[in-house]
């Protein structure tokens, strides 16, 4: 069974990390110190989940899940240890929003239309396998669909066809069953520009537990 | 009854057209010159159709659909003639895409993240009612929402909340039924910039009948 890691210690990673526990993985939730006591305290819970560093992570997991913040994204990944990720799977959950602009919070200058965080990372790291994933909805209804109340929709996209595949069968075991496989790295870019309608739509729905579904004649 | 104004004599000016003559509403369809052949062949079909320039369109409507290409949209509205469209309620279908930039098509550089077509719009035109609607869907799903195989979502944005009850009332007319306000004109940066993820999404279904759902818990 692929051993699993976390890049991040926050609501996204430990979210995700209890629920590959509950799938039965290991899994290793990454951070920059060893002794990160948010890390320590969800790792505490469960039997076969334990934490390390970043680069602790970076050696021993098959498939990583980055859930920092795009703000840090490619520094955690250096802090990883580039050459560590090698051959491994990175599904890219982070988004670019630029926390340093006020309301309506926009994306990174550099990583939004003709380029995106999910290309950027490829590019840092050519020998991953990065694909892109669930950074449209809220952690909840990552590893449980049904939590938006009906039956939505899940992108993938990257570069690797073995990866993606591997990736759409833990979007299966959370529960997504209408997903959308929009081709090479570049359709990240439409995942991470559809946040500004993400948080427009929070606003006026007052709600965070919604996803987006495309709905179209004679889906299967 | 409102009369409506179109700009644009390609496929959406003429679908949106052709609706709102079946709704019962006149309707005047905008191009550079009166004798525009698409405009005069479109016109002749119908009883209460007609057309003539931009400039006559914008004297003598009441509610505007703007069907042009997002890349001379700008340019249609300086000649329809800024002082005559004082007052008129403007619904704006328009999409930045930047055609020159090949595959995959990014949005203007000017126009997105922190500025969109829609609030490029409303600042050139300060007494027009702009209203963002309808962008994110192929024409025929605009006019009838049902050909996207099941209930999507449609958004609308603007600053000006009596003309977005009144272009509300027409949507619902055009058989939407979950109607997303998302607050001021703002919200159009994220109804354009869903637009590579729309033709992402257009290449991996092969197919341009969808339409987004936003799915949320407990929704009326």
């Amino acid at each position: 069974m692929d051993k699993i890691g976390l890049f991040g210690t926050g609501a996204v990673g430990r979210t995700i990390g209890t629920k590959m526990v509950e799938l039965g993985y290991e899994v290793m939730m990454g951070s920059r110190t060893a002794n990160n006591p948010k890390a320590l305290d969800w790792a505490m819970n469960y039997n076969k989940a334990a934490n390390g560093t970043f680069e602790d992570v970076a050696k021993w997991a098959d498939i990583i899940f980055n859930c920092t913040k795009g703000e840090v994204a490619l520094d955690v990944l250096r802090m990883a240890g580039l050459e560590n990720l090698k051959g491994k799977i990175i599904i890219d959950i982070s988004n670019p929003l630029d926390s340093s602009k006020g309301s309506p919070v926009p994306l990174i200058e550099n990583y939004v239309n003709t380029n995106s965080l999910g290309e950027e990372i490829q590019r840092l790291v050519p020998e991953g396998l990065i694909v892109k994933s669930l950074n449209m909805v809220n952690c909840d209804v990552m590893v449980n669909p049904g939590t938006c109340g009906g039956e939505a929709t899940m992108f993938v996209a990257g570069d690797n066809e073995d990866a993606k595949q591997k990736v759409t069968q833990i979007l299966q075991q959370f529960g997504w069953k209408d997903i959308i496989d929009l081709g090479d790295m570049t359709g990240a870019r439409g995942m991470e520009m559809i946040l500004p309608l993400w948080l427009k739509t929070w606003g006026a729905t007052k709600g965070y537990h919604f996803a987006f579904k495309i709905v179209r004649p004679n889906q299967h």
